[in-house]
């Protein structure tokens, strides 16, 4: 009755888990937001939106096979960390540094985790699959659901987040995402107005 | 091409859900980590420590269905906050508390979403299936992973969450977990003895 | 020349006080305040107002008692943590376990002890006498001037606390107070129309 | 039915008061205990074990002077904030710059409050009453019980708050206080060598 | 091959200088910039800017020289802390305390070490020579780029570090400073008026 | 009179600076402590250390080039952040990407000054120089300076920062550095020699 894994295997797994828990996503950081979320509280809320949601839009989302996606989306940033949009230029392999990374912290658990997980991965980034690409979508939503929050509080340098075409771009295969999309914009316009 | 609930609807949840990134774990807390981890945090790591490891224990687990069980499993905590050990003996009516928190904070998800989550958490909660058993065993887990590491940091007020007995019993039904909750108590005690 | 209570005793009791010191208060931790005030702090603001302001009011307020009201009014917190507005209604027992809390946290300093301070937080609870509505009333004062600090500070999520009818309710026994509570409120009203 | 005090007037000292919310103990920050307690914390500490240890000690202590002394005796930090020990050498005025600004802080209550408040701070600061020396032993006690909870949690650095002659002399008067503060002696001499 | 000056000595430099890096500057905190940043952080931002601005200014500056300053400019704080501007009125020897705590914390490096640090510290304070101003003005130009990201952050608190004229007096013999600071100014009407 | 950079330029220039107050390093940060130092901080301490210890070893040091050499070496952690240790191994290209990451950086400063800041940054990496290589050591010995600081607060992960080999080599061409590095090495142990 042992483990297919060694526990000392499984405990550099884990060790290298917590290091999302450890790291505070950069975007906010860079924003002023000094004690901002821990990019596994991102993680969560992408994982939290993806189960909720994938049942309530009109695309036929697998709901099991999104959440996978959503739980392995960013175990690239346990060895590379949260990279900030304006540092991205500067690589040229981010993709395969991703990937190498992936499989540096899940061969401990054997080929089969590491490889499914790398293809989940490759969803996600490529998205050549429906749940890969909601779960893209998700992403961006939950870090506007999240930039709006911060607002609310009192956080004011993030309009780039909003003003960012590119991110809305991923809700337009999803329409219920894109109003929600929409109503958040329309939100916080009226936010602002209301500071009058 | 309308979601099935409104946007109002949902941003209701989400914001409910944002309380989970913003409270942090009292338990830590009250040990004299002021800035550890939030409960968003913890439950990643739960729901993350679920997907790996549920098909490497013996058991038979329905990672899908452990997995929705680890996501859900503290929603109660939106409205109701961690609540801490010390606390619980004040609280009559805890199970119904949360009970009737997740209703509230589902609700403008629909019935079925609603029902679903609770029924979930009531696996969880009741330890009725393999899978709520596993989900509570893992939480408790997490816990211990969390705790090996604030002291691995210095942290050395966290005694008691080893001394407890009650968390060792959720693992025996899955050996595995049982063989690593061992190994972890033997590299703490290895550690403690190595500071000599 | 020994104490009249031991020594362990007496740990107990200051350990658990030490937790006012080590929650944040929940109020400000929901709306986006990470590091917000600890429970200790917003105590000795009541503490601090209390003492100097009820030899400025006209009603005749036995400044003595009234110290001694606000010393404990949060005690019962030190076990119960503090309750989120939005959390309250699912107590059916608030006042039963807070008063449950403050007989185990102070018993062992000895009955005489643990039986006044419960008197005093009765008055501070029920309002039954004109010390226990004033410290009342300063408990909401202390909210609305730390609010107001904050929100100079540039936080926002606050509204719902100036809009909160009850609280300006506890006021009205006091003109002295109710006057600096609409002090602050036109003074808020200026701040934000000075930010147009 | 106007306060003998004008809003303005109350709102300075109020904000003065604030300061002992935002600022930190520099004695534990400067051990590298970042997130330290404010002055605040440190406030109601004192005031909290006065009030609750005044009735339990041999000596004939005024509760009520004791706990006014507790309240006024850190006020002149509002302004010139918590100097640490190594400091204090080159101040040749700490006394006077204190006196003036209690003096400054609460002119705005009037000349009663000013004065009750100085003649209070000086009999803790010159030791010339009973309740002035017992505060100042609470003042010492209070930092002792906090500095054995930052240990207990795992900080380090704090040896030479133990091995100062000069805190525990001011014990000496109050022999339940001298034996509580050995009750915390031999209580961290038997945790370090249980680290063993 | 022995360094002029023991271990032990340079280690009570060092140690002394850690001090800079846990001291948040008061100034920020007590606007409630609760996690601002510490003196040090401040002290590399002027090393950082007299480097790149001495060669960019009309004015001559010897760099190496004007460096030099920037970099000692804050030592007497490793001894006396950032004295927030309130409290200087209760300092009747500041100078003098200053220049005791810098030859204190300097003096294990030797005599030379000390008295080149304490002479390029008069030159700072007293003006005397022109890299000494130029470090003063940027000193306080640093404040302002500094005042004016937290600002874009979101604190508001930060008026009258922008009203109060003595800051911009230091700009007056350095157009290019004078220029650059209008430029923030004028940056911040806009700033504050798109907030409309 | 007008400065040789336009006021937008200077200002991008800047705000790229502000970025180092605002990152955490995170060889900290991933040894669990949350709250560490900024990377500005660490800036600071190897331009004082460079400062003073230049002319304390034997070895002739050109003290204002090696300051330069201080004040830029992190530039390129403006764009790229603090890279861990456990991330280099997937950069292909780290050393092109920081030369890149500074000379967007510094551009909008002008030719001139981007290019002494690069070719001084090449003398740090490459080690071509005995400035360069002083400030290479200086930067490990400013981190073993600051990794003694935090055991000495309590942490105690960093056993790996004392292990490492490659760190030490950095001191053989400058006997002084090796020697407090035995001196910083041999209290370490004393120090935990003295836990037992």
């Amino acid at each position: 009755m042992i483990m297919k894994v060694k526990n000392e295997e499984l405990d550099k797994v884990f060790r290298d888990f917590l290091t999302l828990k450890k790291l505070r996503r950069t975007g906010w950081q860079l924003r002023g937001i000094r004690e901002g979320e821990s990019i596994a509280d991102h993680c969560f809320g992408v994982v939290f939106l993806t189960h909720f949601l994938s049942s309530l839009v009109s695309a036929k989302i697998d709901r099991s096979k999104a959440v996978s996606i959503a739980v392995v989306h960013e175990i690239g940033e346990t060895r590379v960390g949260d990279i900030p949009y304006v540092t991205l230029k500067y690589f040229q392999n981010k993709d395969e540094m991703e990937t190498m990374a992936i499989e540096d912290v899940l061969s401990p658990l054997g080929n089969d985790s590491a490889k499914e997980s790398l293809s989940l991965f490759r969803e996600f980034e490529d998205g050549s699959t429906i749940e890969g690409r909601f779960v893209k979508a998700i992403d961006k939503l939950e870090m506007l659901v999240t930039a709006a929050e911060y607002e609310k509080a009192g956080y004011s340098g993030l309009k780039d987040f909003w003003d960012n075409k590119s991110t809305f771009k991923n809700f337009e295969e999803f329409p219920e995402l894109a109003s929600f999309a929409d109503y958040l914009l329309k939100n916080r316009s009226e936010r602002l107005r209301g500071q009058l």
